[in-house]
């Protein structure tokens, strides 16, 4: 490069350091700013979640950075991100006490790790927490007297052995479980206890920074306004409940989660027996690519006990998954015949049921291969 | 909410807004200042991405968040996502031409969607390009006439038919081709021309908004000394160039590329005929649910015979597909058989066989999926 354009660079490069340098004191005082704001979430039971006010701020930021000249995606972008970071320090601060007079919330499994999660978020909430673990069974009756709140937080294939384990709860304990099925537990759970019943599944893992925007679907089980308190309580932890029949919330698992656990399963299965070189394919990785194999091997980085529970849990996951074996030897009968009128012919079809949301899938996985490719390192 | 608190809320969310427009300020600046380095760049043939610029700016940043305690991995994601914008702004100013002194570059399909994207780069990097699609072949003599290069971007079906049918090249005119798998292609071209021959494989859509960090697969053919000038212009655009045998190449394609598109296009298959409802299934939607559900959903957006054609043409991809049934078979009579010991143990010799992959990938899609979690609307 000559001399001149490099002098000239290394000029524009020290100004956008400086740039940057500002963005930095902006987000600290951003921070500060949201610190303030939590603390007053907290006093009055605001959640930290609020959808109506992110949409709107997001408006504004976006009309005024058009009127600059700058991408509103871009300015939308970077705002969720700060946002992201907003959630995770109101959490910090704490969170307001809905229920105040109410006896211990107890957390069966509570040493484990979505029991950690919620047993954390309910001290931040002012309640007194009990953690009634493996070793704890036989202080369960004391652990448990005057409950107001019993919380089943155990592996699936133990829930209803331990549901059936319980001593006898107060009659307006609330007890409920977190499990990942929802039939059977509640079922289990109204045998063994007259009062307020409820089944919660959390829609995401024990490792998330906050539970903003996340989902909590509610499968109601029994005296509904005995445990409205702990609804409006995981709304102010920012999570969004969708209520269910627990029917309908098991038939959607099979179907997702325990088919895709399966199937990423036999594809792990597949490349090692395959001999696959792993690093190499990592060196061709196109965004789309990685994303494929991470999204299998991710599966492996996990306990193998918390997946074989899912997929053998799940009532008709067998049935489900001997017609996944039709189909797929349908295809493959496609591939030998080297048939490939009938595949695009197939391939229309299933198109057309997707409808619009093929391409929602399309664009929305678009910007999360964008994401993947910014953070590529050279 | 007590008036007090709403009134300081008010006030807090107002100041937030303050900051929040000054960063829009701030981007303003950044981007000026980044489309003054894209002249220089452009000027001195400097590519677009400069990793270790990149990083040093990044670690910096970071120290210096740190010390403000503002969270390192915000500064960074925020960053990422400003240079992304970046390398989209260089872009559009042109790029600078390596080779002066050669003719005019023909793109034989260059009205499909990869060879515009490369007639696209080509012009802003001041070339001559010529194009020859479907209905130019009786043109096709003088389009060719005295040309620098020759690129092949057809679909991969057509490929080889469409290299023999070429009219003789001049003797140091480069012929390569964009096509996904790459011992057939390059076999085809290598037998047509006597001159330099080059099979490329852009690892990445033609949606993309700029080559920065984007993979090119270069697989050479012949006189590799001919065409340096081409590669160094690619990685001007801003493309890390990966070398491979072309076999090595081809059957990494298989193992990820060609058998993940079989089983996405099965499950896409699955889901119609298990009558999903999908509008259902989205109302249950944690982050990883979704972005499974994406990433079958998003191949039916697309069209059908860019996928068969990657699927039937992988040589090997039809003994893949059934070594895979096979395994599926096994896995699904371990479910029958209700052996979850036989599952576990199984996963955890796949998950040996991962190593430190399954933890790396686990935490990469960990970190996609909160960015999926940020745009979730209300």
């Amino acid at each position: 490069m000559g001399e001149i354009s490099s002098q000239a660079l290394e000029g524009l490069r020290h100004k956008i350091d400086e740039v940057d340098q500002e963005l930095l004191h902006l987000l600290r005082r951003r921070l500060d700013l949201v610190a303030d704001v939590g603390a007053i979430k907290h006093k009055e039971g605001v959640p930290i979640y609020a959808p109506a006010r992110e949409a709107s701020m997001l408006a504004k930021r976006r009309a005024e950075a058009e009127a600059m000249g700058v991408p509103p995606q871009l300015v939308e972008d970077l705002l969720r991100r700060m946002m992201r970071e907003s959630y995770v320090s109101e959490k910090d601060v704490g969170f307001k006490r809905i229920a105040t007079d109410i006896g211990p919330v107890v957390i069966v499994g509570g040493a484990g790790k979505l029991g950690s999660l919620f047993a954390q978020l309910f001290t931040l909430s002012g309640y007194e927490v009990r953690i009634l673990d493996k070793e704890d069974w036989g202080d369960a009756e004391t652990l448990c007297a005057g409950a107001g709140a019993v919380v089943i937080s155990v592996p699936i294939a133990l829930t209803e052995a331990v549901i059936a384990r319980l001593p006898p709860l107060p009659p307006e304990c609330v007890l409920l479980d977190l499990t990942s099925v929802k039939q059977a537990p509640l079922a289990a759970m109204l045998k063994v206890h007259a009062g307020p019943v409820l089944g919660l599944h959390p829609m995401f893992g024990p490792d998330v920074s906050s539970l903003a925007k996340q989902v909590v679907v509610v499968c109601h089980g029994r005296q509904e306004q005995s445990y409205q308190w702990l609804l409006e309580q995981i709304r102010i932890w920012g999570a969004r409940l969708h209520e269910a029949p627990a029917a309908e919330h098991d038939q959607a698992m099979q179907l997702v989660q325990a088919m895709r656990h399966f199937t990423a399963f036999v594809y792990g299965v597949h490349l090692k027996r395959e001999h696959a070189d792993l690093e190499q394919l990592l060196q061709f990785s196109s965004p789309i690519y990685r994303l494929e194999l991470a999204m299998v091997g991710r599966l492996f980085a996990q306990d193998p006990a918390l997946y074989a529970d899912i997929i053998f849990a799940q009532p008709d996951a067998l049935a489900r998954a001997r017609h996944y074996l039709a189909r797929y030897q349908e295809a493959l009968a496609m591939l030998e015949r080297g048939d490939k009128a009938a595949f695009c012919a197939e391939f229309d079809e299933v198109a057309h049921w997707f409808g619009d949301f093929a391409e929602q899938f399309r664009s929305e996985s678009a910007n999360m291969l964008m994401v993947a490719n910014d953070g590529r390192v050279g």
